[in-house]
C-alpha cells in the first residue's frame, strides 16, 4: 500500500473470478488509491463472480461485448459520466479462442472461428483505443496495458491460434502506441506474463505439464497473478511515464533462459 | 544461372506486373531450372500482365482467390496434377489493405475492412499451408517463403493496418513452421524486404519520402526486387535446408541501423 | 513520495554531478525511504561533486575503482558493515571509452584501450555481482539495475565501441541474472535509456544532433534523467519482483518507432 | 556443385580437423569454384590436421594468431600477394575460453582469462576487419561470416563466458557491418548455428545432454556442420548481396520454438 494510484481512475476488463489477473489487479489498484470501473462480456459476467468483486472494491460494473463498436462506445461514455471526465488507466485482459474450445488442431482451424478469435483477442484493443481517442477519454500521461504471452514470439504448440492472436495484439499495442503517444501522451504496453493458473489459462490442453516446464525454466519461478497485479500498478503509476510501445516480459526470467539446469537434468532421465 | 533449382517445382503467388517481386522471382527460379505454376487473384490477373510472364517462362496460370478454401484446394489439386506430384517451393507474395485504399487513418479503421485485410494478407498463408498439409502437397525438405516488412516490428505510421497484418503473417509462418517441420521436414520463412517500388508498394501514402529515408538509412542501400528474387532462390534451394521459422531481413542493413551519418546530416539542415 | 523503498538499503555507482542519472536516482531512492551508499571511481570523485550529494541524502561515500577486484571487495565489505547486513538494490551506472576520448574512429580503435573500455563498462558488472554472490551481499529478492543504450542492438555510428561494450554489459546482466536468480532470488536487469544530457553523455561526438533526432523519433519525446530515476525506483521496489534478465527500453517509444512523421517531414526538406 | 563461387577468393579461419565447420566450409567453397587460403592459430595448426585439408583443396596455409595485429597484417598482406588482389569472402570460425578450460564456473571466472576470451573470440573479428579495411583487402560486394551461438541471446548455463563473447562478437559484426557497408559495399553477418559435435564444441561441459535437448527442441533437428557449410556458401555468393548486419539462425527452428511436443513428453516422465 503505497498510494501509487492516489486519485487515478481506471477501467479493468476481464475479471472473471478470483483467480483472474484482472481481479487481482483491480484489488491492488484499489488498494493503491484508484477508483475502478469493472467490465466484462455479458456471458463472462454470468459465468463469473464479478459482482462480488464490485462490492468488495465499490466499483460499478458495465457490461461490454468488446467485439461490438456500440458496446465499447457505451462503456466509454458511461465511464466518463461516472468519473466526470477521462480515465488514467485501462487493463485489457481479454482473450478467447473458439478453435481451442472446439478442439481444433492448429493446422486444421476453422477460419470463421479464427476471425472471431482475432477480433476478440486482439482487434478489441484497437476498437477500445480508437473509441477512447475519438472521445478523448484517456487523460494525458494515461497508461494502457494489455496482457500477452510469449507464444507471440516463439512456438508453444498447444497454445494454437492464440499465439497468432497475441502477436497481432502486441502489434496493435505498438502501432496505436505511436499514434496515441504522439497525439495525447498516452502510453500503451503489453505484459507478457508467465503461464498463470486462471480459469481461462487452465483451459489450454496440456496446461499442467506446461506450467511445470515453465517453472523449471524460470530462474525465479513462474510469476503469479498477484505479482502481475503489482507490475500493472507500476505501469499505471506516474513512475513509468516514458515506457511505451513495449512488450514487457514478466516471467521470472523464462524469456531469456535458453535452458536451465533443472530442465537439462530432467532431459537426462 | 547456377541450376540451383534444377528439377524443382514451385508455385508463385502475386506476379502482378514486371515490377512485382513475385514476377522477378518467377523468372529467376525458372532460370535456375525450376518449373513454375503462376497464380493470383482473379481481379489481379485482370489488372496485371501475368499471361505475358506465363508465356515467357512457359508456366500454367491458375486463378486463385486466396481467401477462398475452395479456390486454394483447387489450386493445389491442379498443381499436383500438373506436376504429377508435390511441389518443392511456394512464394506467398500477397497483401491488400482495404482501409488504406479507402484512405482511412490507422486510428479510424473499419473493422470489417480490417478483417478482410488480415484474412487476405496473413491468414491466407495459413489456409495455403493447411491445404498443402492435408493434401500432402509439399515434398520433404520443401521450402515456403512469404514476403513481409519491418513494420511488423516497428511503427511506420503510413504503413497503417498492414503493419499488424505483417505481424500476424510472420506469426503464422512461425507457428505453421513448427508443425510442418515436425511432420514433413518442410521449412517456412518470411523475408522482410526493403520498401520496393512495385505497383502495390507505391500505393502507400508518402511512399517516395519513405523510399528515400530507407535508402539513406541502409548501409548498402535499399534491396531491389531483383535482389529479393535472388535471395528467394537461395531459400528455395537445398543449400538452406535447416533455416526455418525465421523472419529474414533483406534490406541492406536497414533493420540494424539506429541512425546513419546521412540521416544525421539531413536532420541538421 | 510513496515510501516504495521504505527500509531498503542500496549502493549507487556513478553519481558524478547533478546531471547524472545516478545522482537523480540516489535522491529519488532516498525520498522513497531507502538508505544509500554512494560510490564512484577515485578520479570521478575528484572531478565531480559527489560529496555535495552525500551530504544532501546523508549517505556515506566509498571510493571504488570498479576495475579492481580489491576495491570492489572493499566496497562490499564496508557496505555490509555499514548496513549491518546485505543490500537490497544496486545501480550500476558506469561507462567509459578511452577510444572515444582519444578521438579514434570505430574502424581504427586501439585494442589496449578497448580492453579497458570493456572491462570498466561491462565486465565491471560481473566483478560486482561475483563479489556480492561470494560474500552473500544481496538480500533475497534484491534487485540490480545497470544502465545501457540501444546501440547494443542497432548501430549509431558515433557511439563507437561503447555499442559493443553495452552489448557485452547486457549479456553479462542476462547471464548472471540466471545464476543469481536461481541461487538467491536476486533479479538483474538493464535499462536502455534515451540519450540523456549528462556530463558523460554530452562527450559523445554529434550528441546534440542526435538528441534532437531521438526527440523527433520518440512519440513521447526523450526520457529525462528524472524519469529514469523514477523507473529505477520501481525496479528496486517489491512491485517488480518477477522481472529479471530483461533489457528494458525507457525511451518514450524510440525503440519501436521505425520512422516518425516528424522525421519524414525533415527528410523531405 | 553449382559453381556458386566461381572465380571468388576467400580466407577461412578455424579448420582444425575434419569435424570443424570451417573444414567443411572450405571444401564446399572449393567445390563451388572458389580459391581458398586456410589459416589458424599456430597451436591449433599443430594440434589439428590443416595440412591434410590444404592438400585436398590445393590451398596455401598461413599461420595467424588472430590476437596479434602483426599476424593479422601479415596474413592479409600475404593473401593479397597470393591472390594478386583482394578477397571476396572470409569465414571467421574462432573461439576459445580459458575459463571453461580451467573449469571455472561462470560466477567465479578470472578476469585476466576473460579478457583473452573476449579478445580471441570477439575482438579478433574487429582486428581482422580493421586490417582488411585499412589495406582495402575485401573486394566490393565481398562477404564476411562469423560463427555464433544462441547463447548470445538466451542463457545456456554451461556455455559460460562464451555467451558474453558471442554477444560481443555479434555486436562487432553489426557495428563494423555499418561502416564497411557504407564505405565499400562489404556485408558482414553472423550465423547462429545449432550445437555441433566439433572437437571444440564437444569440450563444453554437459555437451551431450545439451545436443539431445536441442535435437528434441528443433522441428527439423540440429543443423550439421555440412548444412552450415552450405549456408555459408549462399552467404558468400552473389545471391545474397543485400543481407548485412544480421545474426542468422541456422538451427532447424530451435530459436523460435518455445517448447516442443517431444520436450513436453520428456518433462512429464
Amino acid at each position: 500500500m503505497y498510494n501509487l494510484l492516489q486519485g487515478k481512475k481506471g477501467i479493468i476488463f476481464g475479471a472473471l473470478d478470483e483467480k483472474s489477473i484482472a481481479w487481482k489487479t483491480a484489488i491492488r489498484c484499489n488498494e493503491e488509491g484508484a477508483q475502478i470501473i469493472l467490465t466484462n462480456a455479458p456471458i463472462a459476467m454470468r459465468m463469473g463472480e464479478i459482482n462480488k468483486l464490485a462490492e468488495q472494491i465499490n466499483a460499478p460494473v458495465i457490461s461490454c461485448d468488446i467485439s461490438s463498436n456500440e458496446d465499447v462506445a457505451n462503456l466509454i461514455t458511461k465511464s466518463m459520466e461516472h468519473f466526470a471526465g477521462g480515465v488514467d488507466f485501462i487493463l485489457h485482459s481479454v482473450g478467447m479462442s473458439l478453435n481451442i474450445r472446439k478442439g481444433k488442431h492448429y493446422t486444421e482451424i476453422d477460419y470463421g472461428f479464427n476471425a472471431k478469435t482475432l477480433d476478440i483477442s486482439a482487434m478489441s484493443l484497437h476498437r477500445l483505443l480508437a473509441t477512447c481517442l475519438k472521445m478523448d477519454a484517456i487523460n494525458e500521461w494515461g497508461s494502457v496495458v494489455a496482457l500477452s504471452y510469449i507464444a507471440a514470439q516463439r512456438v508453444f504448440p498447444d497454445y494454437n491460434e492464440m499465439a497468432d492472436a497475441k502477436a497481432l495484439l502486441e502489434s496493435v499495442g505498438r502501432s496505436f502506441g505511436y499514434h496515441y503517444g504522439t497525439k495525447k501522451k498516452v502510453r500503451i504496453n503489453t505484459i507478457s506474463q508467465s503461464p498463470t493458473r486462471t480459469t481461462a489459462g487452465s483451459g489450454v490442453k496440456g496446461f499442467d505439464g506446461f506450467m511445470s516446464y515453465a517453472e523449471k525454466m524460470s530462474p525465479l519461478g513462474n510469476a503469479s497473478a498477484e505479482d502481475c497485479a503489482n507490475y500493472c500498478v507500476t505501469l499505471f503509476s506516474d513512475m513509468t511515464r516514458m515506457v511505451t510501445m513495449q512488450n514487457l516480459f514478466h516471467d521470472g526470467g523464462f524469456s531469456f533462459t535458453g535452458v536451465s539446469q533443472a530442465v537439462v537434468e530432467q532431459m537426462e532421465k
